[in-house]
């Protein structure tokens, strides 16, 4: 796409009237000569020559137009407009329905604008020019002088120029009602809330209102959207295709990291961050909450001892637990990631749903799964001056005594479960999975199913690691 | 407080000095001369006069300055400056130890100041004039003359005099170390973070890095206190005496509402929100974690048949559910107010640790607690054209049906509970009382207690209502 731009600041309509600019090029403002100048004293003869020349490429689409601080208060100004329009028209060839005139208002009311009172005038545009547009500036921050727009203020106006133009070539950005129809609202979202929205391709949606904010942006999964404002303070955007799954997103106000106040909060990032489920198709049932009996998700407050504090854990128990009172079930430990915490399986997770099912199906015996945070919420950050792999070892280090010698043993004391290795699993994502082969190879006694998702090893000789369990894992986990 | 304000725009040091003004005045640009005029050409005997004005009733405390632009470059600067200052205490009858100087410097290099490569010889004044501080102009925005601030590093700009001021005068902004020591991060903290803090008045201290925010405020219920920034982009502001108890609060960046990333998140207001918790003294250790038995808050997922759809619930357990397997509870039902959700009492009300201390004090039998959402997460507003007294008995009524029909029949089908009317109670904060009032009193037969706190009413004929139950409760609520 290319634009052909001819301007100069602060002129009236006149001089880009064939009959009209020579005699008001007489009266011109000393400093506006140089500018003339430029344009060998006519601006319209050279904005028709670089037209013509664009048309050997290319087809002209539309005309866009800011002018009228100089003309305030001149209700005949949209017939001098539709002069310099139709002999654009005229001298490019051009039909009146094909190229339509997009032109914007001068600064708004709403920011004391020195010429707001031309915006009405301007508003007439469309009663004499059929195809022509007149773009808002509602809103629109301005300098101090009131006349021009200030940097942001530009930013969001030609993002508004640029719907309009994209809406008249056929590929306008839908208006929220049009969105409605044809998406479907996050099933994080917070109650009530329509927005973010999802279509058939795993797009999402964004739209919220934030009047006096000058720029805001969405990162999904680290990419950043621009939003688009509106002129009521509406701001929107559109995603690419995103993967199936949970994603972490937030909102940045003016590079401000925050969580989407329409979203739900979930711990992740090392942080309270909003979160947007983009569902999977029907091969997603197995995580979603289906007519089978379902488990509880308990949160039991303990002491540790290695701690010195009290903590609370999350733990499930299978449907039936509450009612086989005698019988005794498995345990499994699982640990989350880095920057995560104990509630994270369960609420981004779904984990209960994911067990409730498997269980239902008979794909997994009834079992206790108890779930811990792992001292890893804060990001790993090595201390100055200090060995980056010792302080590796150090970080999430308190966890594998608080698992041995307080968690293990509330859990056996406080639950109905098999206490025997055989009966005691352990598994965990990133530094959970590191976490996972800590605290497991180093007690073989107490585990005897170990899995680790994307587990973080550092620096692991895989011949010597853990007493050589890697080098025959056979031998050595069964002992 | 007093300021005795003396200026002239765009004009050089020499001005104000007692030797000078007169030959500058003559080489002075025209526009100036207006100004000049003003003050009869001699800004400084203006700025003596009314000093001596002031001193008549007051004490000058202090020199505040800005100026320098117009003479960039050169390094003889704070030697006049000098003058200036040491004429102002003669004539003033000052002593440079009692009156700092307070020099500004001019709009940055960051933000690509024309005048920038000023700032190195302000930043040279404090070592010509012991008593005297340079306030950084880093991080301020300006106007596109690169010349002026704009309005919001104006405003920057002069809380950082101030606060310089206000350190001079032994009232200072803490730094975030001093702050460090004696106050304590809020329990609601995010993992890690340090602030917000609170110190032994509960006033509330917030500290928070965003370098490019044009406007920070904190909102906690409902004062906004504006944030100050300094010169790295760390905002800070510190709260009025707090009372104590859970309060929620927003941050709100240019104006949009969202919750502040230091803290942990809570449902309230509609909405996820910050929260801080302003702990009570020794009186309030029956709200908090204490070595007694602790019993457990489950999620359970079950299937309205009302609603058509899968709900979780919130239950507490008493720590003797789990080792009792033969005996059975009593069940309260315990509602939260309009714009919360059934995890309000357990996350921000920490009622397990109420239940827990008071069963383990005798102080009340071992329960089981039901808490749901009401169905009114989202804030009560009439639709247009409807009566509002109608709309209101709408607004959270499913939540009867789901209560009788569902609710109830799952938890005593699930828990060991007793079932008949003496053993189940309902109360409810502010909507969820009304919720109680409605439910119970129209359901006699399966509800023997009853309580509302601060229960919503609207238009209630006490006589009448609820078949005359206020007018003689003890008959009524006995059958």
């Amino acid at each position: 796409m290319g634009v052909v731009h001819v301007a100069i600041g602060g002129c009236r309509i006149e001089l880009f009237q064939k009959d009209k600019y020579k005699e008001y090029i007489k009266t011109a403002p000393e400093w506006m000569k140089g500018m003339l100048k430029a344009y060998d004293d006519d601006p319209y003869a050279r904005l028709v020559e670089m037209a013509k020349l664009a048309q050997k490429d290319g087809v002209i689409k539309g005309i866009l137009m800011h002018q009228g601080e100089s003309n305030t208060g001149e209700k005949e100004w949209p017939l001098k407009v539709k002069d310099v329009y139709d002999n654009l028209l005229a001298d490019l060839n051009l039909r009146g329905q094909d190229v339509p005139l997009i032109a914007g208002e001068v600064v708004n009311a709403d920011h004391g604008g020195t010429c707001a009172s031309m915006n009405p005038i301007i508003a007439t545009l469309p009663e004499v020019i059929p195809n022509s547009y007149v773009i808002s500036s509602a809103g629109l921050g301005c300098a101090f002088d009131h006349l021009h727009f200030d940097a942001a203020g530009y930013r969001i106006f030609g993002q508004r120029y640029a719907a309009q133009a994209l809406k008249l070539l056929g590929v306008g950005l839908p208006t929220a009602e049009e969105l409605m129809e044809r998406t479907v609202p996050a099933s994080t979202n917070m109650h009530g809330c329509d927005f973010p929205r999802l279509d058939q391709d795993n797009r999402a949606y964004f739209r919220l209102f934030a009047p006096d904010v000058k720029r805001l942006q969405v990162d999904v999964c680290g990419k950043r959207y621009d939003m688009l404002k509106d002129e009521k303070g509406w701001w929107s955007a559109k995603t690419d295709k995103l993967v199936v799954g949970f994603h972490y997103y937030f909102l940045l106000v003016d590079g401000f990291s925050v969580i989407d106040p329409m979203s739900n909060t979930f711990f992740g990032c090392s942080r309270m961050a909003s979160g947007i489920e983009v569902p999977e198709g029907k091969e997603g049932d197995y995580y979603r909450t289906q007519n089978v009996p379902h488990g509880q998700v308990r949160t039991v407050t303990y002491f540790s001892e290695s701690q010195q504090k009290f903590r609370r854990c999350v733990v499930y128990t299978p449907a039936e637990y509450e009612k086989n009172t005698k019988k005794r079930y498995p345990v499994l430990y699982l640990q989350h990631g880095m920057g995560e915490d104990e509630t994270g399986w369960s609420t981004q997770g779904y984990m209960y749903n994911i067990l409730d099912n498997q269980i239902a199906q008979g794909k997994c015996v009834p079992m206790i799964v108890v779930m811990e945070s792992g001292d890893v919420e804060v990001g790993f950050r090595p201390r100055p001056n200090k060995d980056a792999n010792a302080e590796r070892n150090l970080y999430g280090a308190s966890f594998a005594t608080l698992m041995v010698q307080d968690l293990i043993p509330m859990i056996d004391k406080t639950f109905r479960t098999y206490t025997d290795r055989e009966n005691r699993a352990m598994a965990g994502l990133s530094w959970g999975g590191k976490q996972t082969f800590d605290i497991t190879l180093t007690n073989l006694d107490k585990f005897s199913y170990i899995g680790a998702f994307s587990g973080a090893i550092f620096g692991l000789n895989v011949k010597d690691a853990f007493n050589g369990v890697f080098a025959d894992a056979k031998r050595s986990i069964r002992r």
